[in-house]
């Protein structure tokens, strides 16, 4: 019998690939979703058909209202989104986001007997939000053996990160080479009402540079 | 300047007296509820009229459907409430449950620049759950301070637990000496379509046995 897996699946490029490495690990994947109010909502639609495009076993997409805390350009629309490189920890950070979707990433591991959570935070190309850090999710780890009935009982949770250390290079060959559709994922903070992606806030341009160093055409539809 | 401060607040007896302390200990409350699809909704209600009393400065009330997470005796309305005690982990622990109380109370915490958190755990006279232990709530300091922009910058974030070693009967001593209006808090995990409560749920027992053994009249209404 398979392994049960927990997968975070936003619907980006980063987590499509997790989710089809947790399937090429041979695990029985649950992917989990969140509906957060976050500007680019229309990564949820692209999140549904990347799970049915792995036959998941099951994709919970949960609501909540990260708006009511604020903080943060993804969830306030009165704060832009920066449309070139900013210093230190940029305006797009979610306070507490990867805490709080991992937590609930536990409680739904927790009902399944599942003993193991993929997150697709990557260290290497990102925005240098501290929740994405080998030491941040080493700590998550320790915390969850000891938040759970599982944990109690000696059954002991994995947190899996296997793109922490790619390049975006990397992470895009290795979706290919796992035939993620990459066309369905969604990377843009800002997409327009045509779904077209902005070209120029941080996640595109990650995205852009990744394809071009793998020398890969993004079939993304860009608005300029 | 006072310091600020987050507390969870549920509406019970133990949260209520924790935001006394806070406030007794000189600290700008900010408190924090959690509409989670709770049997007990009407310790929403208490949590309100508490926080009033205490004039906080903030009373955000999150809304998450944690019934379809499920697993738990207080979400899943098909999981009855044991009537006396259970060995191990009783059904009303909810999986992960403060590990998402303490997530989002983290966000909220980083946009308030408040650099404490105070939560009503015990771990003398309570149901078990894995998630109110020391060792649990040290781990999780530990995780936020590496989660957040705050701990990034130096900023360290404290968990504070001033009931963890308390009996029932100390914390309604302390909730006494500071007027706590008692008759406010709900701890009842099933009370009737009237607001009274059970008397034989877990909760229930662990508060009559507290007041019992401080010397006290409960002002709770039983239903029998």
């Amino acid at each position: 019998m398979k392994n049960k897996a927990v997968v975070l699946l936003s619907g980006g490029l980063d987590s499509a690939t997790t989710l089809a490495i947790a399937n090429s690990e041979n695990k029985d994947c649950y992917a989990l979703s969140f509906n957060y109010s976050q500007r680019h909502k229309i990564e949820i639609q692209a999140a549904k058909k990347i799970a049915e495009d792995f036959c998941v076993s099951g994709h919970k997409i949960l609501d909540m209202d990260l708006s009511q805390i604020g903080g943060s350009a993804l969830t306030d629309p009165s704060i832009d989104i920066p449309s070139s490189p900013t210093t230190g920890i940029p305006v797009t950070y979610v306070p507490a986001r990867n805490t709080i979707f991992l937590a609930f990433a536990l409680a739904y591991a927790e009902t399944l007997n599942a003993n193991e959570i993929y997150i697709g935070v990557n260290a290497v190309d990102y925005s240098g939000y501290p929740d994405c850090r080998p030491e941040y999710v080493t700590a998550f780890q320790d915390l969850a053996n000891l938040a759970t009935r599982a944990g109690v009982e000696g059954n002991m949770l994995r947190i899996s990160t296997p793109l922490i250390k790619m390049t975006k290079a990397e992470i895009i060959s290795k979706a290919v080479e796992l035939n993620v559709n990459l066309a369905l994922t969604v990377s843009c903070y800002q997409p327009d009402t045509q779904g077209r992606a902005c070209g120029i806030c941080d996640s595109c341009r990650f995205r852009q540079k990744g394809f071009r160093d793998a020398g890969l055409k993004d079939p993304t539809r860009y608005a300029s």
